[in-house]
């Protein structure tokens, strides 16, 4: 089998990302890569780790570009996915990286977006129950948030075993690759080196409607969020530190054997040994969730970090894992678990 | 007036920045400097960027060393304060920079100390109300630690005007300077860089207690604190995202306003103007506090980020704003809220 | 005596160090803050860590603006400064922070900045020999470049004693505050993190001449030199590696005799015990230079290395520095050889 | 075919760079895990990024724990390598990853490590004309020294050419990594952050006779190498900075033409398209050489940079490369050119 691939938006991070995933996927050739921009420069210029497609050409994000794919990934500014994606055929599996097709609630998308919803398509986080089942054989695939997979991942075991209130506090350090390549001031080397800054603070961040839809039905009513972002000096990688009151009854071992059995089967997640909690470093560059919980008894809490590299569990491993799944691919296929550390 | 000043355990991260803080002093002389494994050694080979000190010798750290000083900072690792404190005499200064007689409760000490526990001192925490009258004239100061400063002066004016539940859940990224100059392996550069690293997870953070302590007499009950710390790439600051359930009526306004009047005659403590949030360059090398909150009404919680270099104001800068009270000196001599950026 | 200051492009990185020295200068009074795009913003959004002046507002550089100071910062784009000083009257004392003054040869200038030569200042580099009886009293200093002040303060000793040869080779690393804030890609945070990257190499950084200029006259002919810098991941700070070819009879202790003999009377200029090596955070946020020199009797060169701040020694420092000499100040007024570390 | 494979040292960073690699390799089988401290650890505790390994129990380096594998890597201190190798059989496979037997000259080999030579083995750089063919069928492989890799495959076309004087100053930067997992105080997070620190500088460094080693014989005499290294703020890479004068004749063409044909066909390095320079982020993680080359006619010199990634073509990379051809196998089996970036 041989699944040709092209890449919408192949100069930015997640696109770039993909395509460094793409050129170790034993069953991709890779196809089209196209730019706004960008158009007419070379991808050497652009992604210079990428040394195999060096002498590749940028070409525009048309339909003509575009077509003749198995798989287009969509890595566009929000907004931008569904007109694209209308013109491409039923029978090619659309990947968007993007926001555009995360929501249900179309209220949620209005309030945190502010441009007519696309509609949703079947959402690519295989590990929450359910998930699986809807990307099999599917050609619409809306890739989950970066901060939403950290901590779907983190909780979502704790209420399926409701042992956590529906109320969930979290605060997720990110490195500054998931803001993108956008020249902003604030995102300069030398305002972001040595320095935290938070964002999206106070409930305003875009993702946390997504981790309230991702978190609900396993609480079995609505999750309600406190999200804070904080930017720290690093390319790549997020830690998700999640709380919530822990429910009546619940133990560590209650706890833990929740978190086992959720996880037992699932390639990418890793439950660390009791008492080891996950660091960024060691999932760099690969599709692992490194995971850890603990029941803090004198505070009444559980608490769940997790960590994963933004751009590759977080978007475009993640993507990867989803368009295996959609084309009956065995799911790790081009996908690992082995971080590059120190 | 000249005050004559020693540093007990000048090798280190707390004892450079003592050190640092004094050469600009208007007031201070520098005297004795000891070390323990360092004694004998030239400070100038320890603490290099201290260049007017570079040729004093380090002394052992003993009684006769440290004997004809107005004042002592004390430097030293957990649980060797009292003893040399015993030994000063009443009338001397004895600053503590450990944590030794920061706790009331002497269970608390035991259980996440361990050790004998040594009392209770004045706590150099000068803008906590009722703080500032205990250390004018003291001669024995505990100088609060990093994360208990930045958490406390976050939400203290919150629970003061009865607008947050007393169940506060915080999120602190640190800088790597907190953890001292000892060779530990995760404390490597090669460790450190590129990753995030979250630690005394689950309620098992030595400073949780100082945090209960300093905030229950605000809420007029016992706060119960869910406290995890996150190690950072950076050498120093500290960002502390707190939040806490919003009490019935709270609303955005009636939070600014608690915190403008707890603050509004503070010298080292800025509110930053509405939804400007902190960031740790700014007070990099600094004493001052950069402080925001927010009501997410969505969340039904209240939530306040300081930033606050750990060093200075976390530190050796309080040390040295409460041995300014405690003499009777203006509170900001020798220090400044201006920040070393980018 | 009271100095009215004013600073035109105070929302940069050089006109934020000056006002951070600036407000730290015990003879100085800020007086107007100007910018261009910037212009009837308050500082406290562009300059967070300068909390004493967060509520004053940029005003247009204008002559009105400028008006009535005793000194004034420039701190403008390249070509811009000449219009502005011919407008400020010649008992202003000008300080121009950018490179339009520097270049004695018009050629020079031509050839590397490329557009009309606006004159040459008196030089700011005071431990120059010859430099400060020309600053003194002076209305016009052109402030040096960064990488200059690093490389020939490092080699002019050698050059003076007659020890090397005219052809001097130089590796520079240096922060990326060093490049501005222009929003330029690779120099985003994403970019800058986790990597090294040479820039101006080949003979066609613009710094070059300006090192031909200053340590020719001290060689007896033409210095021919080979530079490179290195980009690498930190907010500030130079390390300068120079070498060059040792003259038949050089020993390491005729280099260290030169050397020492060059700085016995100069009070930024640190030249580091025998075999210790300079760092860069050891002068992070401070106006001194480390420096340490060697014989490497094996490949036959000298080699000297030096660390400063880019920033402070390197720009704004440099400049208050020669603002003291041409009011008659001490020459170290509000400025420091204490460095901010770790 | 199946490689059973050894890694003596396996709790190090060379020894984690080479399981990482190994885990890819289509063609090995990981067998024994041994380290010395750390012997009956978990591999999972010390190397978290390599998940398929974690519940793999490190070994003590005994003669019996290596027995039965057709390789063994050796990433063990210098001095260490020719005892444990004297006790493995002439059949098996035995890659070095550390000094001991790189060097030809044991006078070199005393003077800059101070043990009893250990011998030479053929010489892990097949980039290097001659040295593919002395790999082919070993079964004793001297990896080199992540500088001497760096920097010979920068210079040597030059000196192959006759192009360059037989003297090269060469300043690199390199990632912490390259010191090791050490516990030094140079070497903790808070020290390294912010700064560059050279080291190992006036012909001391100890990969000086390496490069002079491998230079010189295509310059046809004795190659003065003066080497300065600089530690800079990042975990892993190396830019090197090299350059020499230009011998007559000399022009960009020449050299330009001199590098393409020395690298036309080797599948790692990459000469870079005329005007853009190396930056280590784009060969994180693999085992590309990233190379660009000026004639800098001012200086009258030639300059050339070269990017490696430390642990991998510096050190791991190179070794699995060497190891492939001492086996038969295709020289890129496992390894890979595509960096991870941002």
């Amino acid at each position: 089998m041989v699944v040709r691939v092209a890449v919408a938006g192949a100069s930015g991070y997640a696109g770039g990302e993909v395509l460094r995933l793409l050129l170790s996927h034993p069953e991709v050739e890779i196809g089209a890569l196209t730019g706004h921009s960008n158009a007419g420069q070379l991808l050497g210029g652009l992604q210079p780790h990428l040394v195999p497609l060096a002498g590749r050409t940028l070409e525009a994000t048309t339909p003509e570009a575009l077509a003749g794919h198995d798989v287009v990934f969509l890595a566009l500014p929000h907004g931008q996915s569904a007109a694209v994606a209308a013109q491409l055929g039923d029978d090619v599996l659309v990947v968007d990286m993007g926001a555009d097709h995360r929501l249900k609630d179309s209220a949620d998308w209005d309030r945190f977006y502010g441009a007519p919803h696309a509609g949703t398509w079947p959402y690519g986080l295989p590990e929450l129950p359910g998930h699986r089942a809807a990307l099999a054989g599917t050609r619409r695939i809306a890739v989950p948030g970066c901060f939403p997979t950290a901590v779907s991942l983190a909780l979502y075991p704790a209420y399926q075993a409701r042992l956590a209130e529906p109320e969930a506090v979290i605060v997720a350090a990110t490195g500054t690759s998931g803001a993108g390549k956008a020249l902003k001031p604030h995102l300069l080397g030398s305002e972001v080196m040595g320095t935290v800054t938070p964002y999206g603070v106070g409930g305003v961040h875009r993702h946390t409607p997504e981790m309230v839809q991702n978190l609900s039905p396993f609480a079995g009513e609505r999750v309600c969020v406190s999200f804070t972002a904080n930017l720290v000096p690093m390319p790549r990688g997020i830690l998700a530190t999640c709380s919530a009151k822990a429910l009546p009854g619940t133990t560590a071992e209650s706890l833990r054997a929740a978190y086992e059995k959720a996880y037992a089967d699932e390639p990418f997640v890793r439950l660390l040994p009791e008492g080891v909690w996950p660091t960024t470093k060691s999932v760099y560059g690969s599709n692992a969730v490194h995971l850890q919980v603990a029941h803090d008894a004198s505070a009444g809490r559980i608490i769940a970090i997790s960590a994963i590299d933004n751009l590759t569990k977080g978007t475009a491993g993640g993507a990867v894992q989803s368009m295996n799944i959609a084309l009956g691919l065995p799911e790790t296929l081009g996908l690992s678990t082995i971080g590059v550390a120190p």
